[in-house]
């Protein structure tokens, strides 16, 4: 273990910690998690800790912003891949983000858990604005090349992106929610309140994007949260 | 002075604090604003004090949410005296809140300046997530009368009014933008950049509540800014 911590770089230990966050993120309630653990996790010195970040309310902003960055390049990957005009490009990016935020449910659950405990708000709102504005500058360039292409008709870019950021920002607590009406047995209200939601996301999106009635941009289809749903 | 202090009750010493505060507000920067200030100028003990509040912070938060309050209520009290079909009324509470804050420009311009200070992002975002929720009711009452009226047609209620207000949120940011400009001399730059923002409100507020082209809702016109824009 000495061996092994004296060849990680300063960028290594970042990254060890920050991995470490993440699991005990899924396993442990966050009150549970302390220091000591992501050090003994990390086979990381205390100083080596202290040299990386001031607290572990500090490790999860950083571990935030990484989801964000992480959520984003899967948008941006599966967008550029994706042929066809900006309208399949910009549904593209909407179903590469909602699949890598899928895959890691849990630890979105637990961060939205985390957020919403009493004395909490403060430091999330201002930690949800700067994720908001990770994602702002691809959502800018989705956006303004619909504009190019004639495909959507915006009143303005800037305020666009923030208004569909805006727009989509309570959907994770709505999916907690429908997932608590499945775990309760009301498998057909936990879905509805999936579809409504989807669907009014879409709908808005649509309205912001200004686009054509028939050619809309599409929110992932429910279909692909049904394992989400039922995983309590 | 005691005889006086020995008659307020609890809620007049509260109201004379808050009333001291707003004043103090528009003629110091807040960094020189002490609770010592604040008894002195309401003639109030420090217990009776920190009865009310548990610091100057406490009372900047209370003050916010009175402005709020104000500011709705004399928006609720122009859309109840205007004639005409919903439309009209919408205008007449965006004319109605506008005037308000036209009328109290310097404290929000204050408000704003001590939200922008390194260190304060957090707590204020909070506090305008308050204030939102303050004037939510209204609005939503607003925008449902349009919907039974056949005059709005929005995608959902309470996105509608919360999308809303995030579109106005940086207005008087902008306006302090503008002021500046002018300030330095440049008044074509401040009107202009003045008329941009409420045209890209007024344009954004009519896609959101779905109004036709030729009845849409309207913000003050740039006129009713000019006062505020030589202020400086």
């Amino acid at each position: 273990m000495t061996a092994k911590r004296s060849r990680m770089t300063a960028g290594d230990r970042r990254t060890a910690i920050l991995d470490v966050a993440a699991e005990l993120l899924s396993t442990h309630p966050w009150e549970e998690v302390t220091v000591a653990l992501l050090l003994e996790g990390a086979g990381i010195s205390k100083g080596g800790f202290y040299h990386h970040f001031t607290s572990k309310e500090d490790v999860l902003e950083a571990l935030l912003l990484r989801f964000t960055d992480a959520c984003t390049a899967a948008g941006q990957a599966v967008h550029e891949r994706s042929p066809g005009g900006a309208v399949a490009r910009f549904t593209a990016y909407l179903g590469g983000t909602t699949r890598w935020e899928l895959d890691h449910a849990e630890k979105i659950v637990a961060v939205i858990r985390i957020a919403m405990m009493a004395g909490n708000e403060s430091i999330f709102l201002k930690l949800e604005e700067e994720t908001r504005q990770r994602a702002t500058p691809l959502l800018r360039r989705l956006v303004a090349e619909g504009v190019r292409e004639r495909a959507f008709d915006v009143i303005d870019i800037d305020m666009t992106v923030s208004l569909l950021q805006h727009a989509w920002r309570m959907r994770w607590v709505v999916l907690g929610q429908a997932r608590q009406l499945c775990a309760a047995g009301d498998f057909a209200g936990g879905r509805a309140m999936l579809e409504d939601r989807l669907s009014l996301e879409e709908r808005m999106t649509n309205r912001l994007l200004g686009c054509a009635a028939e050619t809309p941009v599409r929110m992932p289809a429910a279909e692909e949260f049904k394992g989400f749903l039922t995983s309590l």
